[in-house]
């Protein structure tokens, strides 16, 4: 069995990749859920739902998130009312943040409803929201002081500095029901290349989970965001700089030292090999941009193979 | 000032008469909310939207509820998941679910959320929910006891037998907050031909409402939504049998006679305006079928020139 702990994007493509050289029913993926919010009322898990979809096939292959086909008549309703239309709800999402918000009023949990929309999806792995419990991503940026996460990356399309980063929650919340037993009995662990703040940050600060990767920390692998210096998408690398840490493979070998015994960096980024085993992490050279399915599939390979064999 | 009791299409096609021959912003009407639900988590109030709708030149024309030009991409990922969608909830519609929604869940009142939907589509007239409190028309029906109105309504598509209705919580609500002032500052109250049970019936039962009209019957015209013995549209006519009224417009002047001094019935049922008199009730015959903006205009001008005139 393998477990990922994964953000949005990045991981949904890790996953894709991993699915093609793995039985999918050996899989689960632990996900981000300090993006979520509520708005209008609805129950949003962004994560989730970019995992989900880009699983499916069903994510829109322009934008890399939402869906395919997507319409936006709500949004223009909306519009008129002069309402809060910061956060774009295309029309056939809708249904998806309809269902959830639905099935939870009647009680249901965030894992429970998680694993329905996966099915109804056809997926063949298993999903597993970090928590059922309320966690929410809280960012301070310059001028305006804490917003939420969203209103940060899609509010201000993260173009303000930030100052701080916390889990508003994180401490008192409690694992998904079966998070810590796939941490336990997975045979390898992967860490996404997702943001390592406010993807992996969240996941990690759950209670049992980092604890949990440092008990086995030989059997981690993580796989760098950052190639070149810089992030693929997302405002990782300014938020790794903001923060003190340092925007490159390096900065992410020191960021994962305690929970990853190795890291997975790109070919890029070669000459960096002894400055990460210099941290004490066994260091892998792979191509880590997915941007085919044959690529993903390629770095899942590697991943997999990345424990226990030689840098 | 003109105060109008509403339901929903009924109710929407005679102020669109009385628009045309008075001031709009001399109208007020007050709407029938125990029809409204929460699905989804959204707060839905489908009489204020169709009046709403239909005053903006914006409902379907065919469907008769809803917006022209609707799409149902929401209800089609819904249905992939098996959610509930008995309820249809088109894309544009959904935009004002959202809204509405927001604004109550940050402590607006649905007084206050009805005023700002009806500005943004231009409607001159005043619309007023008749209580800002939770009230919810609850159905008895035949071998299944008692659901939602909505349920029944849509759900069963009013096709099975009743047995009792009640306006669940209507005892303890409050008159919304113009609603009673409305009554006592108009010159005339105009009852609309809407369903007289389930429609009129809650706004009656609100506190304070049915007294205000006993005290000033004389200046209080109901038009019968009864025309030769059956509704133009949905059951009042059954639900009258099935509750023990007569399905008439004499049944209407009993249902009628402490609060409306005055009948408006259809040239089809003029046979029955002695019976109707009998009742205590004075009687006005015209043409009531509202199938065209001109045949609304002029039912609204008879309605209005009703009061004080010979019958």
């Amino acid at each position: 069995m393998i477990t990922v702990l994964a953000g949005g994007v990045g991981a949904a493509r890790m996953l894709a990749g991993l699915m093609q050289v793995t039985d999918p029913s050996e899989l689960t993926a632990i996900v981000n859920t300090g993006d979520d919010l509520v708005l209008h009322g609805l129950e949003i898990s962004p994560d989730l739902d970019t995992v989900t979809y880009t699983l499916a096939g069903a994510i829109d292959p322009e934008r890399g998130w939402g869906l395919a086909g997507e319409t936006w008549q709500a949004m223009t309703t909306l519009g008129r009312y002069g309402g809060e239309n910061w956060f774009n709800l295309g029309d056939q999402d809708l249904g998806t943040h309809l269902y959830r918000t639905a099935r939870r009023h009647a009680g249901a949990t965030l894992t429970e409803v998680t694993a329905e929309i996966a099915a109804a999806w056809g997926l063949g792995l298993r999903l597993l929201p970090m928590t059922d419990d309320v966690v929410r991503t809280m960012v301070t940026v310059e001028d305006e002081g804490e917003i939420g996460f969203q209103q940060y990356f899609v509010g201000r399309q993260h173009a303000v500095a930030i100052e701080s980063v916390r889990f508003d929650g994180v401490e008192s919340c409690a694992p998904g029901p079966d998070v810590l037993a796939a941490l336990a009995e997975a045979e390898t662990v992967v860490i996404a290349p997702s943001n390592p703040i406010v993807s992996i940050g969240p996941v990690l600060a759950v209670p049992g989970i980092r604890s949990a990767l440092e008990k086995r920390r030989d059997d981690v692998v993580a796989v760098s965001p950052i190639i070149a210096g810089a992030a693929l998408k997302g405002p990782a690398d300014a938020m790794l700089a903001a923060l003190g840490h340092e925007s490159s493979a390096v900065g992410i070998a020191r960021i994962y030292a305690e929970v990853a015994g190795t890291l997975v960096i790109d070919e890029a980024d070669a000459h960096l090999a002894a400055a990460i085993e210099a941290e004490g992490v066994r260091c892998v050279v792979a191509p880590t941009i997915m941007s085919t399915p044959e690529r993903s599939a390629s770095l899942g390979r590697i991943v997999l193979d990345s424990i226990g064999s030689p840098a």
